[in-house]
């Protein structure tokens, strides 16, 4: 069935089947707005819109796997700030000719990711438009902001799990090598995404953090540049041994991969010297706060690639 | 200039400078997320999608009152839960093809009623699209939440504006009996946005609220519904009277304006018998809460109209 066979109330009704209220919700879906209770005096506030054909495309990813993705993206910049997530709103634009069963496959998907994290969908919005898209505001409880611009010459870059895989499936998929239920194509349709180090760990032992979002070498430019400080990457270059048969079926080198991949949503934490000793084992160091500008590979400039900019 | 000439980083700029930071914002625009501080352990939580063609044209409305309506649109959901609005998130897709110009008129129309209310714009996202649409996320301190299921029988309604004149202006509008500047049209374009009256007379005074959106009998048919109310409109005919020349020029009937226009944004509240000394002169006592069921006008059932369906 279309959505607009079913008309905007069914939807409505149907959405609010499948998004759960949890603890600390006090007015769900179905009123003005929202009423929630906050354990913390302070909040972390994100919000993304994704678009059909520019941020996802259901010839590429089942629509769960697109709900869960954006879901992902929203939960990670919650965590990047040093925060814990708490509670989403889904707003949704579509043009009536989609079919109902992919949008309610598309929030069983968030809705699946919302509950692993603890986080109640309080709200949202559909509308009419000619185009899908999904903007989802998450908000989260927070004690202190970890923020890109606190990295110290001298501190230690670690990523919670090696970037490229996400890459990799889209070369894969763009190029036709892989279809939508290939194996490979899982890595680019729905991220591995385990914040949970990075809470055990303790977001006060960190001096920096960010999620990978845009790309790794992207990604530590922004942290670079927020801090006023040079990031020279001195990693092994075993560390990109899992990458190298998936570069070549890709058409790819491992360490481009390695830079480029995006919508990682793993973690580039930044740790002073005397934090060292806590770092978990399956965390990767991958390099050093500098005083010189930039981004290095083992002293060699790195020319940045340009922020991502869907309009060219 | 267009957009897609300016580039995103520079267009996320341009918005950074407009929106200004109040009291309570520790981190601003520029890293994963805002981090806010809050002063109640309650919040209100709304969000709304606006999209081109559909919630507002660019023929029929400058784009700094497109900005300002899409504001008053979040702002009015927060009030109308009890609430004082606090933060916004603003998400903005486009094509990349408009005017940046434009864009940015539409900012500072946001910008300006965020101010008015106090409000700090803390976040966003810009992305591409096939359609310019806005998204907003309000957040708003509340103690005791007003529902629209408080209403009960006796009780008092009141509009705290009377209604009538955006769909007289839509209406001139769609016709061509009025242009883009014409006094009329400006009706339609930006609400006489007053809710500082509701947190004077206090918002535990009421038995429920709510603003103003699809138009009266659609908004008083979901208080009925929520409260397990009917709801007999009993106002004295004088009333319409400042609508009627408006009315005639836009070939319709002060009743009808006063029914059905939307996008209002003043506000139905319901008060109980014991309360109404305390009512302000302005606002319009036009019914009764009754234990039949539906919306009666002088004891006659209204039809009700079919909530607002975009896509049909």
């Amino acid at each position: 069935m279309k959505v607009r066979e079913l008309g905007e109330d069914a939807l409505i009704a149907a959405f609010a089947e499948i998004y759960q209220a949890r603890a600390g919700v006090l007015v769900g879906i179905g009123d003005d707005g929202a009423v929630v209770e906050l354990r913390s005096q302070r909040q972390v506030i994100t919000t993304d819109i994704a678009s059909d054909g520019v941020h996802f495309n259901r010839v590429w990813s089942h629509p769960v796997d697109v709900g869960a993705k954006i879901a992902i993206a929203n939960l990670a910049d919650v965590y990047a700030m040093g925060a814990l997530p708490r509670y989403f709103t889904v707003a949704l634009a579509c043009s009536g000719d989609e079919e109902v069963d992919d949008l309610l496959e598309i929030a069983r998907g968030i809705e699946t990711m919302a509950r692993a994290h603890g986080v109640s969908i309080v709200g949202g919005d559909v509308v009419a438009a000619d185009q899908l898209m999904i903007s989802i505001t998450a908000l989260g409880e927070i004690q202190s902001p970890v923020l890109r611009s606190g990295a110290k010459v001298g501190d230690h870059i670690f990523v919670t799990q090696l970037p490229g895989k996400s890459l990799g499936g889209l070369l894969l998929l763009s190029k036709g090598l892989a279809n939508i239920d290939s194996v490979a194509a899982r890595m680019f349709q729905r991220p591995d995404f385990r914040p949970e180090a990075l809470v055990d760990f303790g977001f006060t032992r960190m001096s920096a953090l960010m999620d990978v979002s845009d790309g790794l070498i992207s990604d530590l430019a922004k942290i670079a540049s927020s801090s006023n400080v040079g990031i020279n990457l001195d990693f092994d270059e075993a560390i990109l041994s899992e990458l190298r048969e998936l570069a070549e079926r890709a058409g790819s080198t491992a360490l481009e991969l390695f830079l480029k991949s995006g919508e990682e949503h793993s973690f580039i934490v930044v740790i002073p010297q005397d934090g060292l000793a806590q770092v978990p084992n399956e965390w990767i160091r991958i390099g050093v706060a500098t005083s010189g500008g930039g981004i290095t590979l083992r002293g060699a400039q790195l020319p940045l690639s340009a922020t991502s900019w869907h309009w060219q």
